[in-house]
């Protein structure tokens, strides 16, 4: 099985090393080798048909910020010339137009490939076009990692819960809002966690997708899409952000024994990203990083999960899920 | 495909209840009906080779306090007399002997049948041999109900986390302990606790199998055996229940922004029952008769599950969530 990583960035470099980690278990499982046969920046590519070293491609990418030595115009290129039977699509996400990824993706499943991505603006903005792609050329297409990182909520929807009718599902989806409100339920005015965000590495130099809560909406969208089998992009998603939260709201909140937390909202009728009063106590008033989710269903009830929802290792392990879904089906 | 149903209290009249609820949706997902071919409560049976009306027989079992008409005193001839695929086992538990419910598992999986069961006797008891006997005879062999009802946990880890190296689980495996611990937060004794939450039907009349750890002793087993591979029974758990626990311990407790709660604790070494300290606000820390369970693993890091541990229901979810991936294995 060869496999193309396509981005190598945190998540791409995270996704290598777990790999390495894994490659005697998945030699094990599966009786034969991953091949890693080609990786990608945004600038340079790498193929090797006999198989690269995860690892040696981590460690030239920081040793030189490049993880080729070739540089390329046209990333589909650079595929059509790769021998690979599964993309692995991590690069920077782009939620106006779905950017690179978008065209890495559609190139692959239109050659027959299989994907595995988490890069939410493709997914937020072309999921229809893209699962009717791929289920036209036989491919699989998962993207687990795209909503909440490590925290299991697409597969566990799409199977483990297959026989639910899903209602709602309600969550916080952003762990740098959740920072954020969290310490400003300690009495720190927004522009000070922001700036302490910043420093932690919590909130990106332009925290805009954060804060503004376009983060949250891309995966509420993926969601309406993959579990609620609906038609939307982005652009549906009603959003409210957090930066209009003052001191003055947390405190009125905490007064009535509530906190206010950047909740998205999803059912057959509902799409929405907004601050919401969550009671102290409910599961969806977690404080901290960790993304969480609670799912309605009518013959289970609430199911709430949580997980940490960013993190080199944690979005690989994500990956490495839907890299062992796809070889057990291929195996069968 | 055709069902046995063994054992039709609770969790067997839920299971009926919502396989007519989803018979429109399995048949269309599997192009044949799910037929009820038998049924068996403690002294009766039915069978019918053309499929039984679930709600029927919930009927009947409501109206007369019996599943069928004629009486049995084995129950393995009548599985022998029965036209079944799949046996359902949800008679009473039985944690000293595994009783009706092991000896039913047993013959099933030895006649080649698949089983499904919530029964935590037999699984606590005698996992490595059921499991081994299911393996040579080629039987699918599911029990996702039997820990944490609708909680997704054994499945979750077996397959969505089969990539990760899970460290520990850690979690709230009985909702009475846990409705009485919360109860006990608020200042409430013991013993009047207890005598509600019977009163409210939380807790059985002889409350031991909760109150001294036992129901909770089961899970940790069946989840060692089914999630880190050991080959453990119920004895083999270091067990402490909850009746010690006085007002001033969790006062004591509270005084340190803790609460108490009884923990399952499980790992490649660990296999333990006992009150806790947990910190309010920690995942273990919820109040309620939910259950809840922290799962370690590797690259994933924490990842939290809660859902109803028990209830009609939920539980039957859990029964209906293994039907469907047994049917799926056996239509792919």
């Amino acid at each position: 099985m060869r496999v193309f990583i396509c981005g190598f960035g945190t998540v791409g470099q995270g996704f290598a090393e777990v790999l390495a980690r894994r490659m005697d278990f998945l030699e094990e499982r599966y009786g034969c080798p991953i091949l890693v046969t080609g990786a990608m920046d945004s600038k340079t590519y790498v193929l090797d048909r006999n198989g690269l070293d995860p690892l040696d491609l981590v460690a030239t990418k920081q040793r030189t910020g490049r993880v080729g030595e070739d540089e390329y115009s046209d990333s589909t290129k650079v595929l059509d010339q790769a021998a690979y039977d599964i993309l692995v699509e991590v690069s920077p996400t782009d939620i106006k137009t779905g950017g690179a990824g978008l065209r890495n993706i559609t190139h692959a499943l239109e050659n027959r490939k299989d994907v595995i991505t988490v890069n939410k603006g493709p997914l937020a903005l072309k999921f229809n076009e893209l699962i009717t792609l791929a289920r036209r050329n036989k491919c699989k297409f998962r993207f687990e990692g795209s909503v909440g990182g490590a925290m299991p909520i697409i597969n566990l929807c799409r199977e483990n819960l297959r026989g639910e009718k899903i209602e709602s599902i309600r969550g916080i989806f952003n762990g740098t809002c959740n920072f954020i409100l969290s310490k400003m339920d300690k009495g720190q005015p927004f522009d000070q966690v922001l700036k302490e965000a910043q420093q932690m590495g919590y909130a990106e130099t332009d925290p805009t997708n954060d804060i503004e809560g376009y983060d949250s909406a891309c995966k509420v969208a993926i969601l309406a899409n993959s579990v609620f089998g609906r038609n939307v992009t982005f652009d549906d998603v009603k959003i409210t952000g957090i930066t209009g939260i003052t001191e003055e709201a947390i405190a009125l909140a905490a007064s009535r024994n509530m906190v206010i937390r950047l909740i998205g909202e999803v059912s057959e009728t509902k799409l929405e990203v907004g601050p919401r009063l969550v009671p102290r106590g409910h599961p969806l008033s977690i404080s901290g990083t960790l993304n969480t989710a609670q799912i309605i269903s009518d013959l289970a009830g609430p199911i709430t999960v949580s997980g940490r929802g960013a993190g080199r290792t944690e979005t690989a392990s994500a990956i490495l899920s839907d890299l062992i879904s796809i070889m057990d089906e291929r195996t069968e």
